[in-house]
């Protein structure tokens, strides 16, 4: 898989893009992930990309030109399976799409800024627009690395133990049940019987449960899909 | 403002503290971002923070020691707002939340990994679970970093014009309506008529039928709350 992200903020993504499982991922060769500064795209001696909206309005608009021309060069390249926009008016991201777009081989992942970028962008030249969720950040790099996260990490191998992604929250349906370690017993509070009884059987009745209760309890809604 | 990150990754969280708005609002004194390695806060000589789950699963667990001393270390210093948990079953992240978190004085994030945290530490030490939305990322970080850029842009001085703020999605129950910049067209996508009109009122109302019209196709929930 091949992840372009176009950003007038390259230096923000690095320290999440060179850690953890998106580090592994990228030296295992599991995932290349680009960043391109959208800045390399303007024919602006200033590098602008943004300018005031029409119609007088506060804030600054991403203007369609450098960013056609950096989606322009990508697509000359290569073919992409999606070109998203994050904008918390976009599609729901959720697990399953997780699922679905872990499957793309080549995504290109635009970083809105400002006050937003030009509609004729959303209109023409992107095909998929996702919201993370219904709050309001400075720019759209927390989302694409959110969402670069949340698929890379479902790619085989970029995980060390598969199973734990299997069990992980939504992938059935359901809220995963409560986990304990050591100590047993920390000031008083502790770690439920069940656990420490070696009844693999009932223990594994008795997560399923917790995780059937929690979820009625937390986010019934999961459970009439 | 102060909020205290505690995490496994310290390294990962560098680079978006230090960019844009959460690096100015730092600059201006509005916040003061701590991040701590929770490492630091072990008693055990190979710093380790996770251990084997009870009952025998797959993955690793975040035991409480060394989260527990690294909140009463905190707590012992100042009193703090919340002390919160991100987590895909937590309470869903939103902007009046993100509202409300920016008026406090002092937060504590704690990221979570691996597999999850020992539940004793979300029964006893954690005081608010947000979930950032119905995805799995590897960590707590990218979540905590979403959070501090919501809350952190809405104080006041933090955002250069904060006449945009107020005009963001959801700030009034309406997905924002389109924008438009210079060219007024570009390979032959023009900008709607009215923009260049130059009727200010109209303009307005134009913009205000725009938001209510994509509010009730793209999200007619926010017109029912």
């Amino acid at each position: 898989m091949r992840i372009d992200i176009i950003t007038v903020l390259p230096e923000m993504l690095t320290s999440p893009l060179s850690c953890s499982i998106l580090r592994r991922a990228q030296d295992k060769g599991l995932v290349e992930i680009n960043v391109h500064n959208l800045r390399d795209y303007t024919t602006n001696k200033h590098r602008k990309v943004d300018d005031y909206p029409f119609g007088g309005e506060a804030g600054m608009v991403m203007q369609i030109e450098p960013i056609d021309r950096a989606i322009s060069a990508l697509k000359a390249e290569r073919d992409y399976d999606e070109v998203i926009f994050t904008s918390p008016d976009g599609e729901k991201f959720d697990q399953p799409m997780a699922n679905s777009l872990s499957l793309a081989e080549n995504l290109i992942i635009l970083c809105g800024h400002y006050k937003g970028i030009d509609y004729r962008i959303r209109e023409h030249l992107i095909t998929k627009e996702i919201s993370v969720g219904d709050y309001v950040l400075t720019g759209g790099e927390l989302p694409a690395l959110a969402i670069t996260d949340a698929i890379v990490r479902l790619i085989p191998g970029a995980i060390g133990d598969e199973q734990s992604a299997l069990s992980d929250s939504f992938q059935d349906n359901l809220l995963a049940p409560p986990v304990y370690s050591r100590p047993a017993e920390y000031k008083g509070w502790r770690v439920p019987d069940i656990l420490l009884s070696g009844h693999q059987a009932r223990i594994d009745q008795w997560r399923y449960d917790q995780a059937l209760e929690r979820t009625r309890r937390l986010r019934p809604d999961l459970l009439q899909e």
